[in-house]
């Protein structure tokens, strides 16, 4: 039985891990930050990660449901990644601020190619 | 002391209470939808609760900390929550979709014009 | 028609909106702390205003879909909020700070009442 | 550089792993159930499945930041994940609802050890 029901499609199960691995590492790096200080705690920066953790995990939740509104989220998503990974990527040397970037980096391409999927374009349903 | 420190702009206030008042309602609306039943546990229009009672909320916090990253993100909210309430609007005479949807419009407005707000607006700072 | 459906009870919806208040002014508070410095931004003052924040989002989600598994969370939302309030109150004169703990001990005490209702006890239904 | 900052210990991150993935599949379950209608969105298993995925996110984001404040989240997520592996286990034969209880079993088995964890215990701090 139950052979209705849909999996979300290979894409967005793989940007929704993406943005899940990417809401970890942010939230992981809050407290990191706290710990070392300085300029790890300058408000615009701990503001970005806040951000970035909080619209990785809407984006990855919606994907999950293969949300037909996720366009604009997604979009948002890919957009705050990528400026939370050039925010992080000032701390050369850092190795959890690089391990961050790298992480929002991948989220935020995954999310712009996920962005302009509408329903009927390759790769926004699943395969049975 | 303390006299340093941002507080949210009244827009930013009255519309992050908005998204929450929204919020709320769309997860109490999802518990009603699903004791009524029948057409009102069509996945689309569950779906849209879902999403809408996410980015609300996504919405809500990211104005309560005065984000400068909030322009996507309330331009997304505006859109879900006006699909939302069309959705709801399709139950005339149930007087949970319709509170439902009138929250959602309302969400909406003030998101799409929040949306609009960057740095230097007027309304954007909150007034000392 | 749509006379099925439950409305959380009036005890519900009051610790709800208190959550949702606790959480926003948690919120606040982070980026306030942030733009303050100094001891304001103390990693262990800085992990309960998150926890905080969080834990009161999900007990204000919990109650407005009448959950029958609040229990646990609303009683560890009281405990959090508890050690919040302590926190923020360490900041004499701080009048930000003040308003946390103010919220926070409010939604302590509501979610410390609700902790204990099941079903069947007075207040946890809606009276029709 | 950056000899500071706390990574979870390896007990924790697991566990948020866990909990994150029983997040994920219980979004995915919800809009399955949606789909496939009749006994799959009976009030009580469907509200079960968003407070568990709804836990799972706050307790995934607990322990990613180390938090001194998880003992009665991770306590109250093992309880609720319990509840739902139940409910999932009612559909026999139907391969999503037995993912959901196998992930809901692992992350509530889980989230009963890290929940007896306290500062000192063994796992609970990384070791370098």
């Amino acid at each position: 039985m139950a052979h209705k029901g849909t999996t979300p499609s290979k894409a967005f199960q793989d940007t929704a891990a993406g943005a899940q691995h990417c809401q970890s590492i942010c939230v992981q790096s809050i407290q990191y930050c706290l710990e070392v200080g300085g300029s790890h705690v300058e408000p615009s920066h701990m503001q970005l990660l806040q951000d970035c953790a909080e619209i990785c995990e809407t984006t990855g939740t919606m994907l999950m449901r293969s949300s037909l509104q996720h366009n604009q989220v997604t979009a948002a998503c890919a957009e705050i990644c990528e400026r939370c990974a050039r925010s992080c990527e000032r701390f050369t040397g850092d190795a959890q601020m690089k391990a961050c970037a790298e992480a929002c980096r991948r989220c935020a391409a995954a999310c712009q190619q996920v962005a302009q999927m509408r329903p009927g374009s390759p790769g926004y349903h699943s395969v049975p």
